[in-house]
């Protein structure tokens, strides 16, 4: 199965699939540089929350061989060295958390590799290198195990020849691999259960159009394309047997903001009695968040739906615009939350939950 | 109230808005034969069910009269010259009805004109001339009046400050004037109620955002534009307290086809109890089609869903698109019908109902 790789961490780069050039051009980009890394995040060229925090992980890594390299930077004492050594890391860190600053992952795995440079303080610095390095590749690791499986325990809901609807992209491009809402479609295609998936549009940046079309054909998975308007024609007619949705976080008593349409879908499968599950990593299960309504919604540019992709202009000059990045679906209509630790409903995920720092994965 | 004019007979044109330039440019251009009116038609310069009639219907009338003009056309005897002026006009129909051949309205408004020159066929050609203009100039008249009825029931259901939501384009643009889901807003406009409208962008051919919205804008309604997948958020805040769409053909049982997009409108009405009107005249109500099953679906190219106004390609090639035009409602999620002959639940549509050639509108 052909899933494409999303990012990995080569000798002296981070390598990345651009998914700015995506669907048309599948180009594999090497970041030398933080600078380099920044740009790659703030244009979007790397996105979906697990990704964004392995690429700032993998950059720290990249940024503090190169600063080691031109040693001229370090004075002789020990201490000093290491001190030196932690300002730059904070610097660049500071540096790299401004490319996207709503992205909680990103702040989160370089945290992760800031506390395993406290942790080695009194290494030599070569061997504080080589535990980045190792600790960036245990944060990709980490995330494709907990993507693969969700998607063991999703591919049980899914039998032979159903139909299943997704929305957005909770994909491997959002992930390492595999992604949430998309893994129990992988690992159904691995265990060699045939199956057909709808795949909405997701205006109005055409998430699912863009890249979840794109990596399920490319992994040779059987997709159907259609405008968000037309999920309820499918439904109506029964072809739709299951909905897998990705979430960007999961409140106390399940109520879950996920990418605008979601809701809407969830709805739908009420009415139309099709299970409606979300895919999510346990880390986005934020307790303090009591319910959806004390989750805050960004509302963002008119301009993504008034133009074409910021070019072309679409509907009359100043016209006032509607335009919310998420929506909330109430606990009640959520069928099930697939998550590492098993399918679990709203009051059960609670089961194994351990306090953690809140990661939010905004796709 | 500033309604754009759709369309007018002028003394030797048929005079239109130009819709594809809309909602940025805003031009009327001068159609003075009839090759220049089936170019209008066939490039949807001119669109929706009763304005393409009517388009057709005063283009026939430009076409006689260009016809007689030039009268060395025509032979000395009066039976030969009325044979010749009714082959004319055939000729003429044919190739006008050929511009949008499942365009029903268009052959039923020219088989008015004809009609018209049968019972005419001993009066002089300049008399059935004249007829032909009066009868292309009624079937404008029919149609405000029928539009402007609709909007006089539907705006009773109108309070004030009340959200609306709408999908697709079913308003003046569509018709001579006001439209059938829009006439509510502009009589309501006319009554000197304040609302709010929210207008669904309608993927994939985007005409909420290029035509509903400008139109309604136009006349100084108070309209914001938003994609089709973020109804339901704004029906969860309790934004929308009705529901107006248009319709292309009422089965017996009141089961309803519209544009892509309304059945799951009316599913998330029925959610959030929220009242949701079909606007329609009777002319749409087609007892023939026992219910939605029988109503056939096109199902249009994928390029539309695709590629960007068949410009820009944003899918990966050879992707399977799944792109109905319209989708079926079920009687049971209509709240009412409203027609020129009042609100009418689905089994009362019967009550007023008289045979006539079935007139389908294809917004």
């Amino acid at each position: 199965m052909n899933i494409p790789e999303t990012i990995r961490l080569e000798a002296d780069a981070v390598c990345i699939l651009d998914q700015t050039l995506l669907p048309t051009v599948e180009k594999y980009i090497r970041l030398v540089n933080i600078e380099q890394v920044h740009e790659a995040i703030k244009y979007l060229r790397v996105r979906g929350a697990p990704a964004i925090g392995i690429a700032a992980a993998m950059g720290m890594y990249i940024h503090m061989k190169n600063v080691l390299k031109d040693k001229t930077n370090f004075s002789a004492g020990s201490i000093e060295i290491f001190d030196e050594f932690l300002a730059e890391f904070d610097k660049g860190a500071g540096y790299l958390a401004s490319s996207r600053p709503t992205a909680v992952n990103l702040t989160f795995a370089i945290n992760l590799l800031r506390e395993e440079i406290l942790v080695n303080s009194r290494k030599p610095l070569e061997f504080i290198i080589i535990s980045l390095q190792k600790k960036a590749e245990e944060i990709l690791t980490n995330d494709t195990n907990v993507c693969r499986t969700i998607g063991e325990y999703g591919a049980e809901l899914i039998k032979a020849n159903m139909g299943i609807l997704t929305h957005c992209n909770a994909g491997s491009l959002a992930t390492s691999k595999y992604g949430t809402a998309l893994a129990p479609m992988y690992l159904a295609k691995e265990r060699g259960i045939s199956f057909h998936v709808y795949a909405d549009e997701t205006r109005p940046l055409l998430q699912g159009t863009r890249l979840t079309a794109f990596e399920l054909s490319r992994a040779g998975i059987d997709v159907t394309l259609l405008c968000d308007n037309m999920a309820a024609s499918l439904m109506s007619q029964g072809k739709i047997d299951l909905i897998f949705v990705g979430c960007d976080r999961v409140a106390a008593n399940g109520d879950t903001a996920n990418k605008i349409g979601t809701l809407g879908l969830a709805v739908l499968a009420k009415y139309y009695k099709i299970p409606f599950y979300v895919c999510v990593p346990y880390s986005t299960f934020d307790p303090a968040t009591p319910n959806g309504t004390a989750i805050p919604i960004e509302e963002r540019d008119g301009d993504e739906v008034t133009t074409f992709m910021y070019k072309e202009r679409l509907a009359p000059e100043r016209i006032k615009v509607y335009n919310p990045a998420f929506d909330v679906t109430p606990a009640e209509l959520i069928t099930a939350f697939v998550t590492e630790k098993g399918i679990k409903r709203a009051f059960e995920l609670w089961e194994n939950y351990q306090v953690q720092s809140t990661v939010i994965d905004t796709w």
